[in-house]
């Protein structure tokens, strides 16, 4: 098989991430959001508030790490962030992530599949700040959504507090804009 | 309203796109598909092609083209590639982009709608390569989906050669694979 034909095979089974569904709806949508869709949204979302990291980022690298975050959903599906996490569904998330990647000419396979490892360590400055941008938008779709996804998945202010302020490891300055709108969310009832 | 606060608003603002619907269905799924999760999906498309390019390219420039290549038609929605191009949708489409963009504090303002026009223009290398990607997943949606959209928008094999042999513009190679697709559905029956 060509190098060209390999890379196409990667693209049809990477459709599969359209059809994993996370646990938060696209603002105004009366739908969940698809990790596909979600990437494209992380994406846009470094780009723009890339000045505003703690660190010296590359942000093309930022870009490619959110780009590829979730494939291993594919295999695994998604687990929202205030469940515990387990090492089994780590190690399998890096198999579904390998199995995937293992699609590609040799050189980006070890490629890319160091830059989700480096993601997934959440270490270096890019993957700190490509972590920290992953938590804003499901943030936006509960605070205007009346907590519906914290509501329905029972999670308290402690918890939202707790897991988020990790925001500021990649942007103090982000984390406290959005803390602000968490502290509102508390005050006006959504957030409890 | 801060920097940050203004990116945010865009943030939640360009959602819409997650809403635009498109004309051919992700491979193995029974929906259409939307023009964020395609977004997210002609990024790595065009990342891991991205040797293939006829010209020199960049390829950081090239998937910030096409993560905000679609924007524009959260005000107009999306319009089959084989529809005649009309100088009123293109003129929408322009404003449509403007208007979210403008969202965003002037400088990114600014870059990103001269590399917008950039990429509709199709003129520079980088734009000429974002551009034939763009071409790819459709094709293979209906290359996987016997001809769903072609039948459906009674799409003939003269105007798919013809459309899609641009994509001879940013990567002969690429289209040479692609061709012998075609070829190969011409003779299968599925493209008329």
């Amino acid at each position: 098989m060509s190098q060209i034909e390999k890379i196409l095979n990667f693209i049809v089974e990477i459709e599969k991430l359209k059809n994993v569904y996370r646990k938060t709806r696209p603002v105004g949508l009366d739908r969940y959001e698809n990790s596909a869709e979600h990437s494209w949204h992380v994406c846009l979302c470094a780009l723009m508030l890339k000045d505003y990291s703690n660190d010296d980022i590359n942000i093309d690298r930022v870009i490619k790490m959110l780009l590829i975050h979730d494939l291993g959903e594919i295999d695994c599906g998604d687990t929202i962030v205030y469940a515990a996490e387990s090492a089994d569904l780590k190690e399998n998330e890096a198999i579904g992530v390998k199995r995937i990647l293992k699609m590609l000419p040799d050189q980006q396979f070890k490629e890319y599949l160091a830059l989700w490892h480096e993601f997934e360590a959440g270490e270096s400055a890019d993957s700190k700040f490509a972590k920290a941008i992953d938590r804003v938008p499901p943030l936006l779709h509960n605070l205007h959504d009346e907590g519906h996804s914290w509501k329905k998945h029972n999670v308290t202010k402690e918890q939202v507090f707790s897991v988020n302020s990790r925001i500021g490891e990649g942007s103090e300055e982000l984390w406290g804009v959005i803390k602000r709108k968490l502290e509102e969310a508390v005050s006006s009832g959504t957030l409890k």
